[in-house]
């Protein structure tokens, strides 16, 4: 079995520290937070520059490099409602450590994010929904489905697509997180990879629990076979449930040592 | 669903205060237990006596009386190798907040211990092995189908029956997590109850990784669909992730305070 990928989310223009940054193009809050979430396991950084409607080719060419010039070539997942930020993007990527990630497609208006991996040899992930929340499994799988076709007509391997059963906010929708973990396995069990954006389970809870509910969620989705997550490495008890999962699952081999490899 | 139930695992003649308290017939120390476990969100505690080939009828009944009296007729798991010490326990019981468990059989040469739990009206643990630890999950299924019908010709309902896969050390058995894993789903698809001895797994294990491995595999297995499971309540990690668990697969409403509840 793969090892399970983290993908480090807080290379995020939501931040302000990273939205200056990004606007004054100073290197060093990207670097320093790309750093933090390597040293802490996270195999891929998402970099999200926003809508970037201005200046987003420009922007995203100057992070890439930026990120991957000085972080040894880290692999990038590209996060932006920018299409061709993301092309410009991939135009300066490295692949030299994995391919570059499209973030994201979904089975509605961004359907055409398929094409932009696909044309440039990248991996896209692709979101289970077309307008909002899916409203069950079976409407998560047609999506799944329709996007599955729609890659593998345009060339793409199925494994270069990477499902996400869309999070839902556990206050809101409690009743839904059974579903949603078995939409996981259902993936798996087809033999696909999936990704998801793990913390928006916790949403509006109080700033302690949160931890908690990221990392107990985290565990029951890896048992289901969930094979990467956008999350914040640097959140201790998450990266130790993280690598724990591993040597449950047998992906990694056990040392006494293992949390601080 | 039903809400999974915590087993309390701290009244235990393994520990050398509890050992000392029950030769000297002391109440203290297992009133002083009992209380921390079920104030930590115990639903029952286990009650193991060990071998206790001498006097064990008479502690057992000592022990029942005492803890169900002075802690609200909690309910117990009657742990011991002395299976008159189990009945004798059995006959003093109380059966207000729960049917007694026996704790446990299994389908070797601890079957008879199915019969006490039919005679009483009580619940078996029911171990799904018969010498030593299965070769895989055939082998776990062969015995629980023998401890199924073996209950059943004696009256019994499935229910009632607890079974537990064998929790295996990780270290050593690192490679048999996942069919573990998959064998307690086996028993959630059938219907039927679960229960393991969580910590197991962990044997071995620097003391300050124990909590981490087993709050990962408890959330796993619960996800799998176990149960209840024998734990250690005062373990804060492991808590608050069964409780966390208890909110994701919808068996407790959600509240901000739901981890001090």
């Amino acid at each position: 079995m793969d090892k399970f990928i983290v993908i480090g989310e807080r290379i995020h223009c939501i931040s302000p520290e990273i939205r200056e940054a990004m606007a004054g193009r100073n290197p060093e809050p990207l670097l320093r937070r790309g750093r933090a979430q390597l040293d802490a396991g996270a195999n891929y950084l998402d970099l999200n520059i926003g809508p970037a409607e201005k200046d987003g080719e420009e922007l995203m060419m100057w992070a890439v490099k930026l990120l991957q010039e000085n972080l040894d070539n880290v692999p990038l997942v590209l996060d932006t409602a920018n299409k061709k930020a993301i092309e410009a993007g991939i135009s300066v990527y490295n692949g030299a450590k994995g391919k570059p990630v499209v973030n994201s497609a979904d089975a509605g208006e961004r359907i055409s994010y398929i094409d932009v991996a696909a044309e440039n040899g990248a991996i896209a992930i692709a979101l289970c929904s077309k307008h909002g929340v899916p409203k069950d499994n079976d409407e998560r799988m047609a999506y799944c489905q329709e996007m599955l076709e729609y890659a593998m007509e345009r060339g793409m391997e199925p494994e270069d697509l990477w499902f996400d059963p869309l999070t839902l906010v556990i206050k809101g929708m409690q009743e839904k997180q059974k579903e949603y973990l078995e939409f996981i396995r259902q993936l798996s069990d087809m033999g696909l990879n999936s990704t998801a954006g793990i913390s928006n389970a916790s949403n509006g809870m109080p700033k302690e629990v949160r931890p908690i509910v990221d990392s107990t969620l985290i565990a029951m989705a890896i048992e289901c076979g969930l094979t990467s997550a956008i999350v914040n490495p640097n959140d201790k008890r998450l990266m130790e449930t993280v690598k724990t999962a591993a040597i449950i699952m047998d992906q990694t081999l056990y040392a006494d040592s293992y949390l601080d490899i």
